[in-house]
């Protein structure tokens, strides 16, 4: 029995995030006899990160609602999960990770590692913000269940909240906090809102909507908190362009300016760390060491179309990275696509957006051709039909589809079938004549999706014919 | 100037449907200069017959709303419309087209002709349907809007309406007239209703809505209508197994068991007629005869998976033929794909349903492999989920995605993604690691569309291994 046990492999997970979590199942599904052990700093299991602005807007019920894999999953999987524990060194040579619960020292043999341990808020240069390391009283940065239940105390009807950051989760948190009633400002340093997500010319609609709404302050920085006895009152902002001040009131502050890979552990270890900063993985999930793996926030990997090192920052990139790192790690195979598609959608002011592929900021090495077309989701003729815009990039020289983006109606899953398009190499040439579905209730006979690429296959060969 | 009348290209049209007003369209973006003439024997120009249905519910407000382009429309675009014309010969080789309105003959010669005659309904063998060759006084098949304000005419609530058919128009009539407070009762013939749509085993929640809001019959044949002073006022239908005959009162009967192809002119000029009753087109949507093209309901192409001919009867793909032929037929190039996906969606009883590819039935010839998974539009932690059914049919050697079927929440939207994985060959091992787009009120990290892949892709697998 002792005998069997020693011959099982040994499997040790770093953090219990969606990545972790994810790679502890198919590590389980992969290997049924594999002695798996979980160390997470966090006192909850795996749960939604980006659910968070969801239970805060009151969609979802409750923080603990988040939590997809509870300890009891764990258990009846045999994952031996230590929550409230953090681990203190991996010693790549031993092959044993090295962590502490409380007083008590935990060693575990691996002869696999997966390191899972996310990002860290970036928070940006403001004055008064920090006090001993720690932020002042009504400054969160969004990561955690404790920080949505901190922000939540806050929340006050016709109180003021500002936000700094007019990325995803900013926004996905201005329209939080303004559905239970406050009065919301964004502070964005970009000139643009979601510069990673969408470019400029497609924001337009977002950008109306939230006029109306919220108080959006692009090409501001967010320079000084004011405080009065310990908390946050107010913040200073700071237009870029005339160095023009203005006091914005606020009851809480939240910070949303993106986040740092947290790569300490993995980088004592030896782990190779990319110029992103991220630990480097390769389509295996697998670091520099051999039988180490990382997924998530953590990590480094390629962007499929402009094959440059990418930081991972999306749940469902996550998630896939957790299914190959607990396969590969549990001894059988599982190869990652040649680079992340990074396809993204959120809703936000009733409106929904999503988009594949890098935005054209990041496509300065490639001769980009864009089609944009606007349609709604019905025919003409039949009434109650959406708006849906769209954009399409496609390569020059070879037609191939590199990114889209889609503001409106169904965004998501018009974007996913671009995603198939990219990554299935289809040149738009082919994919404009793809049948799409008709029927008057549920769209035309013609969808926005192939004729925005008509759009741009019609610039394309009016470029090439002329140059 | 005369001279240059005579030298501009002369391109005639048989019929001003969804395919010739679209091939009408493209052949004057084409060539400005074409002289364009279009016979259309109805009264009516290019409008959408797919609308029928939902202006009969109530949801489109009036039959002419679905004119898609207006007698003044093809004017401003110098196309000489010709309505209530009755095309009587084509001379194929003096090329000349003879048509008739009134009295008057009216002889057009033509560089390229485009022959778009549509179908008609095919009328079951039912005792006492017909009268001297037409169908009895409060009977109908739903192919023009004269038929549709005949059926809306015959509306009165709490009155009684049956269908023969349980085809896609068959059940958007149903939940028409239901919506319009009728006691409706659908006959079909087969054991299945949606039998080209949806195989049997995704019908379930759709019968299942059916039964709550309608009667239906499968495997019943509706055998004979009853009058009262030459007007419907029931059907007698008879049960295939048992033979037991059924009285069913009726105040109206819609038939819609299906079309045939409009040939009888095409077939009179020599082009050649395929197996289905289709006059054959290739890929430019051009006939056996030179010059002579022909688009939509009358047509025989291939199906782009089975590789086997079919009828073509989806209006999607009825506008496309239309795009090729007016293109070609002015003397540019469109080549369609090599088949057709036949994509296809409707939605009826609050239910969205879609479908790409053969049916089950229809791929007797090629080892499927066939995934299924049930899951829903968000996280289980979201509340408002919406279900959403899928099946994935996958070739067993080589891994390509063959069909799809969809049933529930964006259906269609998720079954343009499946076109384009078929369209572009892309294997089932590829396609499962499609990253899709995720955010907890839209959709969760790992979506249906993946997930039923990764259910046929362990079938194949397991399969394989064991044989």
């Amino acid at each position: 029995m002792g005998f069997s046990v020693t011959d099982n492999k040994k499997i040790v997970i770093i953090g219990c995030g969606a990545g972790g979590g994810t790679a502890a199942q198919f590590a389980r599904k992969t290997d049924r006899k594999a002695a798996i052990t979980m160390f997470e700093k966090g006192k909850y299991p795996q749960y939604s990160k980006c659910g968070l602005p969801h239970v805060i807007s009151g969609e979802i019920p409750e923080f603990n609602s988040l939590i997809e894999f509870s300890e009891e999953w764990f258990q009846k999987e045999r994952i031996d999960l230590f929550l409230e524990t953090t681990v203190e060194k991996i010693d790549s040579k031993k092959q044993i990770v090295i962590a502490k619960k409380g007083n008590r020292q935990i060693r575990k043999k691996y002869d696999s590692l997966i390191i899972a341990t996310g990002a860290k808020p970036s928070i940006p240069p403001m004055q008064n913000i920090l006090e001993n390391g720690k932020l002042l009283d009504g400054v969160y940065a969004l990561r955690t269940i404790d920080n949505g239940k901190q922000i939540s105390s806050r929340i006050k009807k016709g109180g003021k909240a500002t936000i700094v950051g007019a990325g995803l989760v900013g926004l996905e948190m201005a329209d939080s906090l303004h559905k239970k009633g406050m009065d919301v400002s964004v502070v964005e340093a970009l000139p643009d809102i979601l510069a990673s997500t969408l470019d400029g010319d497609m924001c337009e609609p977002i950008l109306k909507e939230m006029n109306k709404n919220i108080n959006i302050f692009t090409n501001h920085l967010a320079i000084k908190a004011e405080e009065k006895e310990g908390k946050i009152k107010g913040v200073v902002i700071q237009d870029k362009g005339t160095n023009e001040e203005k006091q914005l009131k606020t009851d809480v502050l939240v910070i949303a300016a993106g986040t740092k890979p947290e790569i300490t552990l993995a980088e004592n270890s030896g782990c190779k760390i990319g110029k992103t900063g991220g630990i480097v993985v390769n389509e295996q999930s697998e670091t520099s060491k051999k039988n180490v793996y990382a997924v998530g926030d953590c990590t480094q990997y390629e962007d499929f179309v402009t094959k440059e090192p990418i930081i991972v920052g999306l749940g469902s990139i996550v998630v896939r990275q957790g299914i190959a790192a607990g396969t590969n790690a549990a001894g059988s195979t599982y190869i990652l696509p040649d680079g992340f598609l990074l396809t993204r959608t959120s809703e936000f002011f009733g409106i929904e957006i999503a988009a594949v592929g890098p935005v054209k900021d990041a496509c300065q090495n490639i001769p980009v051709i864009y089609g944009k077309f606007k349609g709604s989701s019905r025919p003409e003729y039949f009434p109650g039909g959406e708006a849906i815009a769209m954009k399409v990039g496609i390569h020059e020289e070879t037609g191939m589809i590199l990114s889209a983006q889609a503001v409106g109606h169904n965004a998501s899953q018009r974007i996913n079938t671009m995603a198939c398009a990219i990554l299935s190499g289809i040149n738009v040439e082919d994919f404009k004549k793809l049948e799409t579905a008709y029927a008057p209730p549920i769209a035309p006979t013609l969808d926005v999706l192939t004729l925005v690429c008509d759009i741009a296959s019609l610039k394309r060969i009016r470029k090439r014919e002329i140059t």
